[in-house]
């Protein structure tokens, strides 16, 4: 799934389309229908929220507690990327529903901030009290900030609930459960005594961590909850300290087997001791008036926690060391994760069978087709949901970064144009995200270079061999090269971190700027893409894991092996555009996906499957492409070998 | 010339070595001579400098103003990479030379700050009143500043000059002269109009713009001095408002025909006021009194300039106006450079025809080599001495980044070792900087190998094809990759830029983290390395002009045009490593080389050059080296066309 390229911290970049909001009316997407407010009266699409009511109450609060300005940012008090119903406090201020954009208030103006791929979508919703601030990127409304004298202040508590009043969603209570050991790289008082070593061997030597990012807790733990949609997370922080462990969360979600699991009924360094979600702020405050040193992530703390910490008892790293630690998967992690991965590709190629059968009888749309992939993954063993709303975009729709179908806005899929899905999924064992573009007729020469090109560019990334902690922003215009080459690019970031039944994006890997360097063990998703405006759009994605290399000559090299098993879309393949060595890797990665996925196949009696894999992973071969002899006779030993199986 | 790859400053980053200074002793640069502090007594090899007198006149001084710490880096009041040598405070109250270092004196203690590449030379400098801190980059230094609550203030006037008293160098009166307009971009007058026009641009009003790098003003008023070794700049600062231009600068060092040239009989806005150099502190203070805000590059402004000016008055960039625009040479300034290159391009040839015929003998060394290559520079058209001081390096020595020979230390040249030559010339047209490795012998295979993936390097960056905006230290892993491949890296920069009979590393172009991004009409050297400890080292380094590169979809896309002009050793060239489009590229390069310099050889009479160069020049080809028929035919018909003109 591809990510945002700008911005400046991960809650403002980690963005993520998420269906429409609020407005289950059926609108034609293509046309330009959106406000106008120069003319008198102004000109408001049907789409557009009157936000009049919303604003005189936020006011209100401002005046009573003498505000110059208030702040409201699209995320939760974890930075989470997704956010329950409860926490979309700017969507339902501003009447904007994308999940990027900041709104500020002052007594005379109100203000959206939101970058370009929202500047449409922010138009159609809102109304004329809004002004749209266009940004490229966020610089220009910190610079604004840092110009004026206004002083930041944390509010407590939220003025925008306050005027939300009882129209907000209530918090729905969902039980927290443990994760089986089978799915854990680790128990969770391993986890604790990692933590608590890497604070004694810290030079400014600190006394506690603590963690606000919801998938750290999460992850420490070993606990699961359902309170945000596609994440497995529960709302929760932790103050993890070298002589006690605080897990502040709604006590009424754990039953009693899981408070036993967490040893909560002592006080001592390995027990857990529970306490209620709304006294975090009040419990640091005073943990902080002792002699201590709290090490915190600044990414994912809130300036609410920030501000209670004295400086001098502050350890600022940019990632907690749970953070930093949770990205390095150990193997027992890995071969989690690589077995999800095997599963996920089943259900996305029977849903890419099932296509190719159905799609030239023209009764599959965008939308059906998603909610057809989601019943494959569904069936897949310790399957838990999509890990986010899947991107399905045919035509011109692929042409928008983050376009998602609904049950009302979708477009038919045809033989006629290519089709782009972005989709991945929850299991117990893994989080999957994989990005495949079909074509089930005639690609036009153009569609078929842009698409060669954005698989030379996914293919040179994923083969680079690179020194131990390269920083992923200095290696992916290896996968940009080959589209530079013609004078084409994409928009968007080219890969993030991925967790273990946890985040579909998780940082801080990944290749952007802000992303921690490429370390053995970590896993990535490589995701180039080509953009036709108006016309079709190419991804294709796959997760890795980082490897060592083996270098001719010594030294701390490493690489990457891709654990996305399904076979690019041969149809759209110009192989006189592929380099032998870039074939050579092609042709090997697909015997992996026979090895790998053929044998699940088979086991399963999904037979046409397994037919269609054999077909699309027939070695390619630059000169003659059905005829290539030592590559077909490895396909066919392969070939001969699985069906012993059958 | 390579650049640190450590560092968060352009006045720490940008190092070069400067030879032995005040140590005219022999010493052995392969011993380990280095001091022993732990032992009683402490050992000092004969290159330390007792350095007592010197800190007990420091803290006399720190005493009587009651401080705590004092500063002293390496840089002058303009952050210039080279200095003149009243400036170098630190060398004489440390005793280490090296270019990069801060020192920090207490109380109590003293210590120096460099990174991996001086360790050693200070051990072998400093005597026990030091202690060395060893960075790899400067962030610990800086984090440990801000742990303490020392708070940072400007002494005026300097200590560390009254604690060196009449001992310190005087200030040698260098005259100012004006370069010809033959050699200029533009005249100072467009210069002034140009820069006040982005002023005027500005959102937030500017209404001066205050220069401190030396090169800023030189640039700006098309002149030049003598102050500093190897950089054709005198002191200077200017404060250019809207309605009048402030020069600060020694005014005897203007005769009455540049006084006149600057207009500085009358106060209008195009009038040029001479004011003392001294006075610029207070010059700007007076300014900042004013309803004025004055733009900065923060880059090259000292503290004690920034701390005058009050915060709501400033407005801060990195880099200057002035900077940014020097940065992108007009069809002049490229034309001149370009010239200045096809020169010194026969300077280098005709030094490496000799060593081919005087290196056999054995009479040569890197110092009279280095020498000798001054020499033919210095018949070059518009020459003005060597652009920094000559890199030229031969086996092991090589390996060090940054050694210079001296008449006491150096190393014979043989035709059993590589050779390494870094060097560059100072034109009134254009700033040169190019390395070339040689071995006159026989290779080993490793050599071939590691020069070839370095040469692969140089090529694959060269001719890469970007979007116009990418920053340099995006693309730099192209002239890395080949080498990463079999497990092989470099540790420094991949290029910098380079001025018009201006700074050899010119900032702020090149390919490092705080580079801007590429435009068309910048200059930048690429020049990636390898170097193996104890044995030997390689780089290949040629300047470079961004140009349009037309792409088969149309888009603003950029490529390097090569601007250097000498061929690469043959004898170290691994052809089977090139891949058809490199080996395509260097043919190519190779052809250009015949059509600009030839020319020049042929009617210079430098006939042995000449053959030399078509000989070295002579198509490559993958298959069989010396048969290839098009492009022998192509060099052929060359030959052919060049030998009417003898």
């Amino acid at each position: 799934m591809a990510q945002a390229h700008w911005g400046c911290c991960p809650w403002l970049v980690l963005l993520c389309a998420l269906g429409a909001w609020g407005h289950p009316k059926s609108v034609d997407l293509t046309a330009e229908d959106v406000r106008n407010c120069l003319i008198s009266p102004p000109y408001l699409p049907v789409t557009v929220v009157n936000t009049t009511a919303q604003l005189t109450a936020l006011r209100q609060q401002m005046h009573i507690q003498n505000l110059f300005a208030y702040i409201i940012p699209e995320t939760d008090a974890h930075m989470s990327e997704y956010i329950g119903t409860r926490d979309k406090r700017r969507a339902w201020m501003t009447g904007f529903t994308g999940s990027a954009g900041t709104a500020v208030v002052t007594m005379g103006k109100a203000g959206l901030w939101t970058d370009s791929r929202y500047w449409t979508q922010a138009e159609r919703q809102m109304d004329c009290n809004w002004e749209l601030h266009k940004e490229g990127s966020w610089e220009s409304y910190n610079m604004a900030l840092m110009n004026s004298n206004i002083k930041l202040v944390s509010i407590t508590p939220n003025l925008v609930d306050q005027a939300w009043g009882s129209e907000k969603p209530l918090v729905l209570s969902q039980p927290i459960y443990v994760l089986q050991e089978a799915f854990t790289g680790n128990t969770w008082q391993k986890k604790v005594s990692d933590i608590r070593s890497q604070m004694q061997k810290h030079p400014q030597a600190p006394t506690a961590v603590l963690l606000s990012a919801l998938d750290e807790t999460a992850w420490l733990f070993n606990l699961r909850g359902s309170d945000i949609p596609y994440n497995p997370f529960f709302y929760s922080y932790t103050l993890l300290t070298d002589s006690s462990i605080r897990l502040f969360v709604n006590r009424s979600c754990l039953n009693s087997e899981t408070l036993k699991y967490l040893n909560s009924s002592c006080t001592g360094s390995m027990c857990v001791q529970v306490e209620d979600y709304s006294q975090v702020r009040h419990n640091v405050q005073a943990y902080a008036s002792g002699n201590v040193k709290i090490w915190i992530g600044t990414s994912y703390t809130t300036y609410g926690l920030y501000e209670v910490i004295p400086t001098e008892k502050l350890i600022e790293d940019t990632y907690s060391p749970v953070m930093v630690t949770k990205a390095v998967k150990n193997s027992k992690e890995q071969a989690l994760l690589r077995a999800s991965h095997v599963r996920d590709a089943v259900a996305v190629i029977r849903y890419l069978v099932w296509l190719e059968k159905n799609v030239p009888k023209g009764t599959v749309d965008e939308f059906s087709g998603a909610e057809l992939l989601n019943k494959f993954r569904g069936k897949e063993q310790f399957s838990s949901g999509p890990s986010f709303e899947t991107i399905s975009a045919s035509g011109l729709n692929a042409a928008l970064a983050h376009y998602s179908p609904t049950k009302e806005l979708h477009r038919k899929l045809s033989s006629d144009e290519m089709y782009l899905l972005d989709s991945g999924g929850q299991y117990w064992d893994g989080t999957t995200d994989i990005t495949r573009t079909v074509h089930w007729g005639t690609p036009s020469a153009f569609q078929k270079e842009a698409y060669t090109r954005v698989l030379i560019g996914n293919i040179d990334l994923s083969r680079l061999v690179f020194p131990a902690n390269t920083s992923g922003r200095m290696m992916e215009v290896f996968a940009r090269r080959a589209l530079w080459d013609v004078g084409l690019n994409y928009g968007h970031g080219t890969g993030h971190g991925i967790g273990n039944f946890l985040c579909v994006h998780e940082w801080p890997v990944g290749f952007q700027y802000n992303n921690i360097p490429m370390a053995k063990g970590m896993f990535t998703s490589i995701e180039p893409g080509y953009y036709q405006d108006g016309e079709f759009g190419i991804r294709l994605e796959d997760v890795a894991l980082v490897v060592e290399a083996k270098t001719k000559y010594p030294g701390s090299y490493l690489t990457f092996e891709v654990v996305s098993l399904v076979p690019y879309d041969r149809n759209l393949i110009d192989v006189s555009l592929l380099s032998p060595e870039q074939l050579q890797y092609l042709n090997h990665y697909y015997q992996t996906i026979r090895e790998k996925v053929g044998p699940e196949l088979q086991q399963r009696q999904l037979l046409e499957e397994f037919e269609w894999l054999q077909q699309h992973t027939e070695p390619l071969s630059a000169k003659a492409p059905h005829t290539a002899p030592l590559a077909s006779l490895l396909a066919v030993s392969s070939l001969a070998i699985l069906g012993c199986r059958v």
